[in-house]
């Protein structure tokens, strides 16, 4: 299926130094694929000349004059920059043109933009962020990660729902196991409004496994795991901080002295089969659930493979029609609730 | 100042096995100190024999005739054990027998009857458990990881004021930083209780730096990081999956071949140093906050190391009078309002 994806090329702490390079490093790798270049004009040209006759039409450039700062707040995003790289590409998803858009900005500002000019699928009360992390396993599909603090039953069951439709898209399995986090796998655990979304999940149609805990995210005993915005927030960045002090403890034993250095030589071919095992590139690209269209959030500080990441998943995404199938699952399920 | 520890001998995965030689490692490394072995007497005589000479009056055995299942409710541990190890150690300390309980048994248990048994302190509304987690710049102090699931503003300042406290007792630091996890720096940040809770550690006399993010615990941007229990709990046992996880598979790539397993023999000073700066056994030892007396949780699992770890702890706490210390300081703190 041919995609076309729509790339906010000024996003992230690179900007175009590195969403473009990707995202001529992802043509490469997916002939049926073209590219729509969001930016201004006259800095993407540079990067586009060179490579122009070896994509051809499969490539072009969609001038916007604005550009959203990482620390922006997302009033002055949503409200008075109208032209900005990161909204141009989402109206070319909502009009039709890309299938899928990707953006290495602002997560607050790229959220609250997705949502206005996209809307939320029927069903949907709130979109949810769900990303990917390695688990012993495989892969652990999480969510939500912080697009929403506070989350009633109804809205976990929902991040539920979504969460399977994403891991069933994009790891090809037809029925994804579902965890609901909790501090105990007894369903007793938890407050009340985990308690009433355990309730909710083993009632739906989902393979809903019960209560998983922190561990089980990396132990990968289900495919996704269900949780608020600011449990999953936390959880993830407390994950990232780990592991970065963990890879850099390993760093300075192995650089302290002439003999360390030695052994660091010789178990270097392990050492970075290992990192490539873990290699959090490999995992970029968060998902932005519950639109009327595909989202996909990059790492700010994405480098080349890692913003090549975002955009393989935005693709696979949008080839698995990934918005039709979870509106047509929520149509499926009870109408919910007012909440 | 001489203390004498109770110890839960049968609590644990191990049990006496761990426990016992964890305990005497503890006397020979802390000559002004004693302990009371809890425990069925005739299951414990037998290690404490071959020791009598060596320790003497220093080291006592308790009798307690039952024991608590690490997987045993609550409700029948707090009524129907009333001579379980677990319950006579901390009736030691209510006593004023000894200065301080330890115990790696069944952490609900443990809390329901520390609570039950101790009472809180004044001013306290719930106790708290607190961990120290590795940083890169020490140890970071994060409350509460678990004990609490729903947590007003007021128990979040309360968390704050004990966790300050530990971590000045234990680190020997005058006024330990104190942080609040949300989902981003910003004071506009997180849910309302968070935002409440940011206002009263404002207010209050503690050092406190302002909102700090998942990533911030292992950076060690603060001393000591107060959540709810349900954002500890999920937090902490991410933190030990994944560490677990990047152990097994450093474990796994250098055993892949005969090449691999060379490398490990080479690189295994800089693994073992690497691992000892890590290790989590060394951070063992979690308190129980707000009561009237100390009680230090070991993990189910711990080693004689580890045990070691928790015990040396609990021997701090005591030397420091915590528990009056925490009592000074709330006293100080305007009166709670009630909540």
């Amino acid at each position: 299926m041919a995609i076309t994806l729509a790339i906010d090329c000024m996003g992230g702490d690179h900007g175009p130094q590195v969403t473009l390079p990707a995202t001529f490093d992802f043509l490469r790798k997916n002939p049926s694929c073209s590219a729509i270049l969001v930016g201004p004009e006259l800095v993407l040209r540079a990067y586009v000349t060179p490579v122009e006759q070896e994509f051809g039409a499969r490539i072009s450039v969609h001038n916007a004059t604005e550009v959203i700062g990482m620390e922006e707040s997302i009033a002055s995003a949503l409200r008075s920059k109208k032209d900005s790289s990161m909204r141009v590409a989402i109206n070319l998803v909502k009009e039709g043109v890309a299938q899928a858009a990707v953006s290495a900005g602002n997560t607050g500002a790229l959220m609250a933009i997705a949502r206005f000019v996209l809307k939320t699928l029927p069903g949907i009360d709130r979109p949810a962020i769900c990303t990917v992390l390695p688990s012993r396993r495989g892969a652990t599909y999480v969510l939500d990660l912080g697009a929403n603090v506070d989350c009633s039953a109804e809205h976990l069951l929902q991040f539920g729902i979504m969460g399977a439709m994403l891991a069933s898209a994009l790891e090809h399995k037809e029925r994804p196991s579902v965890g609901l986090l909790n501090i105990g796998e007894e369903d007793i655990k938890g407050n009340d409004i985990v308690k009433r979304a355990g309730e909710l999940l083993r009632q739906s149609d989902l393979n809903f496994f019960g209560n998983v805990e922190g561990n089980d995210i990396f132990n990968g005993t289900t495919d996704v795991v269900v949780c608020d915005g600011f449990v999953g927030n936390v959880t993830l960045k407390a994950s990232e901080g780990l592991a970065q002090m963990i890879s850099s403890g390993l760093k300075e034993e192995f650089s302290r002295s002439i003999f360390t250095r030695l052994a660091a030589l010789i178990a270097m071919p392990v050492l970075k089969s290992f990192r490539r095992r873990f290699d959090h590139r490999r995992y970029n690209g968060a998902s932005l659930l519950g639109l009327k269209g595909i989202v996909v959030k990059s790492h700010g500080s994405a480098d080349r493979l890692a913003f090549l990441s975002a955009l393989t998943r935005a693709a696979e995404a949008a080839r698995q029609q990934l918005p039709i199938k979870i509106a047509e699952r929520m149509a499926a399920v009870s109408p919910a609730p007012t909440i």
